[in-house]
């Protein structure tokens, strides 16, 4: 069985907006600090005649995940939403520049909402606070999941990001559908701890029906299991799917497949901007399971990617990861 | 006589697309390196689709050098024209939020052009190759300018690309008759040998007739008056104004006042992307002039800002300049 992608995945399509403030910048914007919060188009306004020069990067967590798997060199699509405007054309061209299939709806240029825009703001210490303007991604539909793209899928990958949305439980569980009808299988990240805060129960009955591969990171783990002890936390999820990868931070990751498992440390690095370590993690590891790594070495390649990403301002890697995982000694 | 603004820059709004080549890359396209060259939108559209992924930042040579004055603390504003687009947007939002005035009037959202943009390709050896659709900055127009601002500016600083407007050289004629008229002073950029060429008569008479600053590179220098001789071609053209400065790569720059001239060398640093460099210099020199330093600080003042864009991806300094200054001994 050979099918045509290593990863298709489905989430938020986003340009980000990166600046950097400082701590009392956030507070006095009421921003809080270290997550995702969800804005509307007048705070969208606002809050951008209010920061300082800007940069703009393609971002959306999954969309960054298939950008890593295609650096490398995998196959992959995305299926996101953007709208036919300039934003829209800067994220599919990112995208396909990179090498990865970029097949979604385009909302027309008569669409109310514009492309999704995320406003990224990083503190001093390498914290990003993320202040997302959905606009048409919202508004992604079980009619913009193409069956047969999911049925050529080994994995798709999931964003809980896009739990937000009205129609997406509906899309995700039809590309669930497509995917494990042809024998594919299914990934997910929890994404954010205030977003599973929102969809809990949403999440769960994904997680116990249909999901092979879960990602999460310390504290989205221990809030989707709502206690506060991380080894119970990851033993209790690891029960629900096949594959549990927990990201924790400069310690590094745990890997579990049923009863084994696995804690992989992390090489300390500076971090310059952590936005994007946990979508690069996700790729880098699924390009690994795709390509011949054991969980082990997937763990390692995630999170020789994640450093990488976080050195950087930006959302997607700078470096050659390739060549990266020849200097760790991973490929 | 105390002026609102230490300087008014009027030139090509645009954003900036930035993306790395090497130099096969470039060659395949029919690129030449090193310049800047006009495209039209089918060939920004065909050019971008080729590029690998890129970052969008504000750009545009004059509102470079702005931006740095702005970043300074100096008092600036900024003319120049893009359309009521997303791009436009983020081109605004830039040099406001660094803290320029920025005015001109906005092409509708019904404008057959869009918002300029350059497609900048930085090769491995730092060096930039800038494709630019002029878009509807293409057509500032003697409207655009109010002689009021321009009264109230110490110094105007005019981007040579702009001689490439049909309405241009009208609208620079307005700013220059503003500003002497409340006696300001009038410095003017050659932006590009490629651009002298194509209009160097008009820049001839320029710089006779109303021009006391007059910025240049070697190449530049040496196009305008049609000869081989650096040295004397930096002579003719100080003849023909009261400053000139002259940047010469990592050999630092050369000033000219009357009798009197500087050779000021500049420390070298490592080129990862050189796009913003004349920016950088013209700002730092303009900022330096009009804040109570001597020509040959300003001149070091000018390299230290150059040499801090070129380290670094993007047309805009991200270093605190003021600091930098600090720490080389100049404020």
């Amino acid at each position: 069985m050979s099918k045509q992608f290593n990863v298709v995945g489905i989430g938020n399509a986003m340009v980000d907006i990166l600046a950097r403030c400082d701590d009392a910048f956030l507070s006095d914007a009421g921003i809080e600090k270290g997550i995702m919060q969800l804005i509307d188009m007048p705070r969208a306004i606002d809050l951008y005649s209010k920061i300082g020069p800007a940069q703009e990067v393609s971002g959306g967590s999954a969309a960054n995940t298939i950008a890593v798997i295609a650096a490398l060199g995998g196959d992959t699509a995305y299926v996101g939403k953007v709208k036919d405007d300039q934003l829209g054309a800067i994220f599919a061209h990112d995208l396909r520049a990179q090498g990865a299939v970029y097949e979604t709806a385009l909302a027309p240029k008569t669409a109310e909402d514009e492309t999704g825009r995320c406003i990224v703001l990083v503190t001093p210490d390498g914290e990003r606070s993320m202040n997302t303007y959905l606009g048409v991604t919202e508004f992604l539909t079980p009619d913009d999941i193409d069956p047969a793209q999911m049925a050529e899928a080994e994995w798709i990958y999931l964003e809980g990001y896009r739990f937000d949305g009205p129609d997406s439980h509906a899309a995700f569980a039809k590309a669930i559908e497509a995917t494990r009808s042809a024998h594919g299988k299914v990934s997910l990240t929890l994404s954010d701890p205030f977003c599973i805060s929102r969809h809990r129960d949403a999440f769960r009955d994904m997680i116990r029906d249909g999901v092979d591969l879960l990602f999460c990171n310390k504290a989205e783990a221990l809030s989707m299991v709502q206690r506060d002890d991380f080894e119970a936390a990851r033993a209790e999820l690891a029960a629900e799917v096949d594959i549990l990868a927990v990201t924790d931070s400069e310690n590094g990751c745990f890997i579990h497949q049923g009863d084994q498992s696995w804690h992989v440390p992390a090489t300390p690095v500076e971090i310059v901007d952590a936005t994007g370590a946990g979508d690069a993690f996700a790729g880098a590891f699924l390009w690994g399971i795709t390509h011949g790594a054991d969980l082990p070495t997937a763990g390692k390649m995630a999170n020789v990617a994640a450093g990488s990403v976080i050195q950087h301002i930006g959302p997607r890697p700078e470096a050659n990861l390739t060549a990266l995982f020849k200097e760790n000694g991973l490929a």
